[in-house]
């Protein structure tokens, strides 16, 4: 196979995909499939350095969604690195933690003003599960209320596809609309004030097939008094933004402290590792709740993770990646009014989001983010990307080289707006 | 504060105590908490090499728990390692798979008689669950028939503690007994036989706090034959014994096949990995799940498991751990009898379990783990013990050294049974 717009082999990819259908679901399942990407897009990388990734037919790509977020300071960045190869030499998972876990511990409570404690897993979900459990256990209530179309994570409380056709909304959970508080009133009207343990937030409106929406400061305003006026917890979902928008918790510029909060993808720069976060009134609750996983206690990614904290702030990290986001939303806004295409660019520049008006089944993005990929960069035309610090003006650059062809297929396949 | 048997320091680990007092819940959670563990166990490890491990001061131990299970060839096994930091020099968590995604998922289906596709995660947890969500996606039903008191990960559907206070069974789940078949029909009649997504069976019964109990062969052909009549899918949880008792799944020597499968724990020897395997009959179903995790693709504990499982063989582990495993068996026999305790030893030897005749509050295996860890062996009150291939006759023989103290010390605190 080879690739129609690059003429680079494609066989070593082409040829994975062979053997994968045979022996993984669907050829491969969840988030990093490429089979509802356009062909250009590889399935397989071989290597990955900085903001740069190579497929395993030696295609070199900007990759603009470091690995759907987990990556912030780059591939294979030093410190991290070093940090990670001297707990792995000592031990990684062993009989007990090691004294990094105290270590991680002291340091998110320091850099996120709501926490007094720190609870670990492996997933997004793991850490969104353990808010509710904090939630529930402290509150003797069941009920969650959570914005409609948002994603915290693949467990059944807040995901209906999680059993495929025997899957269902679950019954316990109430769906309010994102910034619209007299919804969320609303939702908890439905769900009986006194029974809900939870509202669920999103530091912004990231739904993936939507556009973003930033925080209105009134609704963050609102939904925490909400939260106090019922007695539930405020759970706060950075499992996909956090430490990009401010280097303690998402909402401390805007002086609104959740109760609880969830993290993971960048808090180890890949390494895996998740986090539950909460203040004093959760302690006792979770002190509760039975939640262990085989893998919670590893060193290694708890080391990783202290290195990847200080380096973020060290090398002002939340600043380099808006500055460069800036300059990526700035060169996109440009080509699309030079090719007269009518976009919308949303969401916060770290983690931006493009789409094409009336473009309700995607094919204007597809194109788009096909001819990106057959240019070397990795965009997505559904979900939003990631900007990290190891992309510097000249990957934004060449980025911005893939797109002006991607503008260039829009136009020559679907005409001027 | 200084250990009363051994006279060594234990200042780091209690300067480690007290810090996580303050920003860990309950100062450590789930099953690595050494809180109800006698006090000279310690919390932290500082590092571990083949079957050892040594505290945060300095203390060394023969480890029996083989961190609960993870470690089955020997911490920092050189060729797992070896494998490990190929992949990692390459890239660990990318914008894709590696390809030893698909070379792990062809070794499991090849190793595992029943297994014609896997799915990977990164907590056992996510493996049960999946095994559920495979079940319920092709049968359309949504009811789980478990064995009582079995541990299935901490998902609610099996685990009632999940939300503390506020935690219930899940009213989804219907209970049988291990090893009795009418307890099964009759779980199965109280869940409607047309309701069951699926039954899940441990290899062995391994609940915590009780003895063990080996499968009678006929209750493993009793309950494929029982889901084969009511359409159900057959899941094994493997997580704890898998590849520890056979170089497939473990009922293999019994030729009985599950329809579906979840592993983790041991098969990347520490590196944090989870997969479901399922057969042809649920890959359609399993196609249909939307379940995904920022991690489940990670390549570095993937080419681990690779490595680990082409070693179990090559070194023929499982016969190794029965050697060893009875060895210790027989040591610990010939102590009791000679110390007049009268004891149960149950299960596999390479995952054994002791238990003190009539010791329902585990007050003389608390005394016993507690003066065996004071002599340099970590054992446990409560649950089973795990072999690993890197477990040698000088380290038994070390172990024993230490549960001969550990018996005298019951002696003297109980007297003779």
């Amino acid at each position: 196979m080879t690739d129609a717009l690059t003429a680079v082999s494609r066989d070593q990819d082409q040829s994975l995909r062979e053997r994968a259908d045979k022996v993984i679901p669907g050829g491969m399942y969840g988030h990093l499939s490429a089979q509802r990407l356009p062909a250009h897009y590889p399935q397989f990388y071989a290597r990955v350095q900085g903001a740069r990734a190579w497929d395993v037919d030696g295609r070199e790509f900007v990759d603009m969604m470091c690995s759907f977020g987990p990556m912030i300071l780059g591939y294979q960045h030093e410190k991290v690195e070093q940090a990670a190869a001297a707990q792995r030499e000592s031990g990684d998972t062993q009989p007990g933690p090691g004294a990094c876990m105290v270590e991680l511990a002291e340091l998110l409570t320091e850099r996120v003003d709501h926490a007094d404690w720190a609870m670990f897993g492996k997933n997004g979900s793991d850490a969104t599960r353990l808010c509710l459990s904090a939630a529930r256990a402290t509150t003797g209530r069941r009920s969650v209320v959570a914005a409609e179309t948002s994603y915290h994570g693949w467990s059944s409380w807040s995901n209906k596809l999680a059993d495929g056709s025997a899957g269902r909304p679950d019954p316990e959970t109430f769906r309010y609309t994102y910034n619209d508080l007299d919804s969320v009133r609303a939702a908890v009207a439905q769900a009986c004030p006194e029974k809900v343990a939870a509202i669920f937030v999103s530091p912004f409106r990231h739904d993936a097939g939507h556009d973003q929406e930033l925080i209105d400061p009134e609704f963050a305003k609102g939904i925490r008094a909400l939260c106090d006026e019922i007695g539930a917890a405020l759970a706060m979902d950075e499992v996909r933004a956090g430490f990009r928008l401010h280097h303690g918790s998402s909402w401390e510029p805007l002086g609104v402290k959740p109760d609880l909060s969830a993290w993971s993808k960048a808090i180890a720069n890949g390494y895996p590792l998740a986090a539950a976060l909460g203040n004093e009134r959760f302690r006792a609750g979770i002190e509760q709740v039975f939640a262990t996983g085989s893998f919670w206690y590893q060193a290694v990614p708890m080391a990783a993770a202290v290195a990847t904290i200080h380096a973020l702030k060290d090398e002002d990290a939340v600043a380099k990646m808006q500055a460069t986001g800036t300059r990526l939303r700035e060169g996109i806004a440009q080509q699309a009014d030079q090719y007269s295409c009518d976009i919308n660019q949303s969401g916060p520049v770290q983690i931006p989001n493009l789409s094409f008006a009336g473009d309700v089944e995607f094919k204007k993005a597809m194109t788009f983010c096909g001819a990106a990929a057959a240019n070397g960069a990795i965009l997505h035309p559904r979900h939003n990307w990631f900007l990290s610090s190891a992309h510097t003006d000249a990957d934004i650059d060449r980025v911005l080289e893939a797109t002006d062809a991607a503008f260039r297929a829009v136009r020559a396949t679907f005409g001027p707006d």
